[in-house]
Parts: C-alpha cells; structure tokens; sequence
C-alpha cells in the first residue's frame, strides 16, 4: 500500500499557461540536485556550470537545490544536543537553513561565470504549504517573484524542501521534500519538463550492483516509476512522482556528474505498452513483516497511520492479517499494537523484490513465471502481493540478490 | 576621526509610546548573546536558562542573538571556496543561516524549560534595512510580529546582525551588527534597558590582562564608551553606541555566565561627572600610519571612505598629513593613494594608548600630566590627537603595554 503522500494539486496563476509555451527567453527548464550533487564547494561549481549551459541554450532556468551532503544530518543532530524533543516550529526554521546556503552558493558560483542568478528561499520562490511542521505539503505556489526574476534573464535557485505556510511560518516538506519543490515548480511554472540530477544515471532495470547486464531504461511510465519507488528503488520519492502524474509534468533523471540520456518519467503511451512486458526488478532488503490475529482492519490501519507508521504491503488470508512496514518505524508500530490490545508478532528476516511493468496488465502469466522462477532456484516466497503492474515476493533476507538475478534473467531484461 | 556608522533613527510605530511604561506582562527588556555565549549546545542551554528567569521575573523578554562561535566564518569560508569575490546579495542570504541557527536552537531549548517561544529572522522581526549588502543600515523596526508573541506571553528570539531591505532582500547589518539589532529593538520596543550579554564581567579601567589590579566601572557615559570603543576596546562596537545615545537607550553589559552588577552605558550625570576624571585606559596594539605629502585633505579622504578606509586619527602640521587605520584596510589603503598619484609612506610599528574620561573636559592639566608620564617612562609619543574626553598617544608597538601600566597608575585608576 503507498502512503498517502498526495500532494494538494498547486493553484496556478492564471495567466501562467501562456507561458506554457516559452516566452520570449525559450522555454522554461526546472533542474533539480539533490545533496550528493551539491556536497561541496568543488561539485557545486559543476552545478552551477551545467545550470549555466542551459541558461546559454536559450532556457529560463529554475535550479532548485538539496543541502549540501551531510548539512540536514548536522542540523538535526545540533538540535539533538540541545532538545531531547525539538520543538516542529523551531525545528524547521534551523534545517531550512541548509537549502538556503546551498543555493547562495551556486548563485555565488553562477555569478562568476557571467550569469546574473538569484537565489530564494522556499518562502520567497512562493511555496505556500500547510500548517504541519516537518511534513508540510505545498497547496499553492505564487511564483510571482520567479517570473520577475527570469523575466529579467536571471537564473533562479530555489531553496528545496521548504516552504511558508498559510500562517506564516517556515515549514519543511519532509522526506523527498527537494523533489516535491521541483516537480511542483516544474508544474506551476509550466515547464517543459522537471529534470532530476542524481548520482545515478537513471532508472535501472535491475540495480547495477546486483545485477551487472542491468539496463537503463530510456523510458518508465508515472505507474511503474511509482510501484518502483515504494517498491525499493531509491531514484525519487513516491510522493514527488504522485504530484508530476497529477500535473502530468514530464521527469528526466539524469546523472549529474555524466553526460547522456537518462530516463525519461512520463505518460505511459502506446510505444511503451508494446514493447516493455516487464520494466524492472525492484528490491529493498530490510522491511519488518507484522501477524495480528483479531482485529478489524478500520481500526488497525487507522491507528498505525495516526501513529504515522508507512504501512507497505497488506495480505489477509482468513482472520490474520499481515502487513510489512519499514524497519524504522518499528517502535511506533509495536506501540501501536500494544495500544489496540493485540496478539502480534514480527519477524525481521525478510526483505522483498518486486517485478514491475506497464505490460504485465495485458500479458496474464507473469505471476506463474515468477514463481516458477523463484522455486527453481529454491528460494521460498511465503508472502506474494500484487498490484495490475506489480508481483512482490517477500522473500528471506539472505536471497534477495540471488531473487533479483532470476528474475532479471529469467524475464530477459538485461 | 569616528567612522561614521551613525544609524538611520528608526521610525517608531505611534502605539508604541503607550507600551513603554511596561503592558500587564510588565516591562520589556531586550537581552543580547554574542557568538561566544552561544559558542555550544551547553552554553546556549544556559543562554536559555537566562532568559527564562527574566520571563519569569515577570518581564517581556526579547533575546537577541548571534551566530554560534565561528559559524560566520566558516560560511564566509565556504563562499570563498566557491568565488573569490561572492556576490553580496548572496553572501547576506548565506551568512545570515548563522543567527537563525542559533536562535531556533535557544527556543527548543526554552519549550524544554517550559515556557513558549518562537525565533525570528532579522525579517521576520521587522527589521527594515536599506539596500546596502554586507552594511546594511537600520532604517525602521516594525514590531509587529514581536508585540503579537510578547501579548501571548512568548520569549522572542531574534536573529541579530541581519534584516530586510526596502527591495525585499536580506541583508545584513556588518561588524557589530548584532548590538546594533539589541539597541535598534530597544528602541523601537520602549525596552527599559539593553542588556549587553558577552565574556568580559563589564567595562575596565583598563584590559584586566595588561593591568592586574584594572578596576570594573559602574557607570560609563555614552560619550566616554564611543571614545573607548573608536580607541580599542572591544565590548561593543561604536555603531550600536551610536544608535543608543541618539534614541536614550541604557545599556548594561555584563557576563553571560557570571553573576555580578557589570558597567551601565548611559546619559552622562553630575554624579559621574564628580566622580571620574578619567574613566579607562583603553589601547589598540595594530594601526598602520600614513604619511602623506601634497594632498588636499577633502579629496584624500573622500577617496580613502569612498574604498571604506576606517580612518581613526588624523594629525597635520604643515603640508604633511598623517592618519591611522585598521591594519586590515592596508591594501584599501595603499591602492587609493597610488591611485591619487600621492607620494607617501606607511608605518607598521605604532600601537595607540588612549586615556578617556568625560571629568577631563573640566579639569586642565590631563595631557601635561600624560605626557610626563610617558617621558618618566622613556616612551616616545611620536603623534599626539585630543577630543574633549580623550587623549590618544601613539607609540612603539612594543611599549604599548608598559604606557598602558605606566598611565593607569600614574593617574589611580586601580
């Protein structure tokens, strides 16, 4: 099950979608970089420099940057020394610190190469959230102040991750947060497309690591890219990806550092459907599976996500149900469960891989492949859950890679 | 000669006189930290623990505060990694993260101690600045914000040195900035008092670490602490002085982490007239000294501010000029009178010891006897400069510390 991560669709200016089509500086490009790409002084200046090639080649360009490398983890634990419990206000007016000396940096960096650049924050660029702290989602983006700016042929940078909220405070997205900022620039400014740089080159069908012959994939659908993500694949957050389907912005992920292609995250269409039955292998090594006996599932789903645990996979066969769910979330889960009253226990020695496609939905026997596959290669699967373009098998933990690389091979995907 | 760094009076709101005699949550007072009293998680802890009971004394507590430690430097380190010459606009949005940190810091750790609070940036605080980046100049405090949390009994915590400018950017304040956000909001709050929090207990009679038995004054004028901060001391800087003797603010300094009375910065009285003299010995141990020949006085020094030169003494007799300046601005220096086509000559080994007490502008005989002194002891005093309080000598960097010994003794300051 995906965690309700959908973001309110942003109100759009209305005399934006005449902007659509690229004023008279071309169209407008929204490049986002995540904190490897930015972790230090020497990286930042590539940054800057790929951001001003794009400036050359005739674009309004919109960087939105991640803090530099390790600067979140730093400010968290700073506040970890100070509180034991830090106040959610005050707590994202320090991390929302990070994005803003990134961005001033590139806009420094940008500077000398002859480029006029300007960086906002979140506040600034008009990223208007919510009132939750910590985990505030956009409902409207009034980009007023970065039209004025590109209009004037300035290269913007946007401080990721954060916003202001309705009430006027400093508010941060939480996890995928700098994606989130992108994609919905990407949507209000009306971009061509929301370019992703990563340390990767794109969407892989299988991870490289695992599977040598891996491919990359020229093109993922919204769909499989979103199966993908809460499947294992770490290239962008769920949440990100709902908002750029809702607003049907394209995605490009790209390697930062590398030239080339990258993968294209979009519509699925006809070309798509025709030739990929199988996209992809996903796997993520480390999930906690959960058995409860004799509960309403109203009552159980309802206090795990009060309790804000990101309840994954769901299977029910007869009066036990099961369900998986991230290692980290574990307290929160056994207080929970604890709290409702329940008989439950967990187990911690499985991991899950998951085969996606767009194709699956008109090729039935898949599912008989995959198992065919698995037991061949004597590997047990006792809990399966499927998706109209998803298997996932959890298996032991100690066959993840070897699942991965059957399955790899046995849909030919390399 | 004073730099002249004399503020913008702020505009103060017309409700605000009303608010001065203290509302129902009793009087304001405004609490300053500099960046060694916040240096650490622990020391920004007991920061906290200090505002608290001044809360809970029943007063409206602002906090002012600055960058932890070396926070500034590091983040103007970071810049110079990324440009040799950072654009200014974007050097402001970089350093002024520094205070922001340390004031949401000191809120958690106020809801810790339980009692509500909330950090504001230099904009969020109303501070209203002009466009000059890396100087900016207060030019009106709108309190808004502040007066809404003191109404619902918050500590406010906000970020010194920085503002916003009347273009909508962030800008900060430059050296001494913090003091003079303390004093502007003072001010523009009708604060009782500004309380100067920093490592020393209080204004001496001389450096404690120069002259063992210096003595802590009670009382200093606004004129006398000018005279002394233009002539080396370093507890605040000129400019905040400056802002509190044109708006009547009383300063207090004392130390962040010692219990004790320390010295009060206010209107000159009979009572201290009476009493002090001369009030301290202060000294600066590097000035560079120019000697000029053939120049017209107007346009050297137009020249030497228009490259932000702080000029301090200027001595002419005859055709020659001589003047002092920070060694820092050497380079500054020498550029602008090659660029005048000046013949001159520069001298590194003079340090100033200056004698400032507002009692001598009744009392004749103060140079004579200085002067005496400084013979007694063997010490040149090759450039000599007066105001009404003040006697500046320089002399031999190496026979600073013994004029400094020599003149405190001589007129029983201990």
């Amino acid at each position: 099950m995906a965690a309700t991560e959908y973001e309110a669709v942003p109100a759009v200016d209305a005399d934006i979608d005449a902007r659509r089509t690229g004023g008279p500086q071309g169209s407008v490009v929204v490049m986002k970089f995540g904190g490897s790409s930015v972790a230090d002084p020497e990286k930042l200046k590539r940054v800057a420099a790929r951001l001003a090639r794009a400036r050359t080649a005739g674009h309004r360009v919109v960087g939105v940057l991640s803090a530099m490398g390790k600067t979140t983890d730093d400010l968290l634990a700073l506040a970890g020394q100070v509180s034991p419990t830090p106040h959610p206000r005050e707590l994202d007016m320090l991390v929302s610190t990070g994005e803003r000396i990134s961005c001033a940096l590139a806009a420094m960096a940008l500077h000398d190469l002859g480029h006029e650049a300007i960086s906002l924050t979140g506040s600034q660029a008009g990223i208007v959230t919510d009132t939750v702290h910590g985990k505030a989602k956009i409902v409207e983006v009034r980009a007023r102040r970065i039209h004025e700016a590109l209009d004037e042929g300035k290269i913007v940078l946007v401080a990721g991750f954060q916003g202001v909220s309705t009430a006027f405070e400093v508010t941060t997205l939480g996890r995928g947060g700098t994606d989130t900022t992108a994609v919905a620039l990407a949507a209000a400014l009306g971009a061509d497309q929301c370019e992703i740089y990563t340390d990767v080159r794109g969407v892989f069908s299988a991870d490289p690591r695992l599977v040598p012959d891996a491919r990359q994939l020229a093109r993922v659908s919204f769909d499989e890219m979103l199966e993908m993500a809460s499947s294992g694949a770490r290239v962008m957050a769920t949440r990100s990806i709902e908002v750029a389907r809702s607003h049907n912005v394209k995605l490009h992920v790209r390697s930062t550092f590398e030239e080339g292609e990258g993968t294209w995250i979009q519509e699925e269409d006809e070309d798509m459907l025709e030739k990929a039955l199988i996209s992809g292998v996903v796997h993520q090594r480390e999930e906690t599976v959960y058995h409860v006996a004799g509960a309403t599932r109203a009552r159980l789903f309802g206090a795990l996500a009060e309790a804000s645990v990101n309840v994954d996979t769901i299977v029910q066969t007869g009066t036990e149900i099961v369900f998986s769910a991230p290692v980290e979330d574990r307290e929160d889960a056994a207080r929970t469960l604890d709290g409702l009253g329940l008989e439950w226990s967990a187990r911690d020695d499985l991991g899950k891989v998951s085969l996606v496609g767009a194709g699956m939905k008109s090729h039935p026997g898949v599912a008989a492949k995959t198992f065919a596959t698995l037991e061949r290669a004597g590997i047990e699967a006792p809990i399966v859950s499927t998706s109209p373009i998803k298997i996932a098998c959890h298996v032991p933990r100690a066959d993840v890679d070897r699942a991965v690389q059957a399955l790899h091979e046995a849909f030919d995907l390399g």
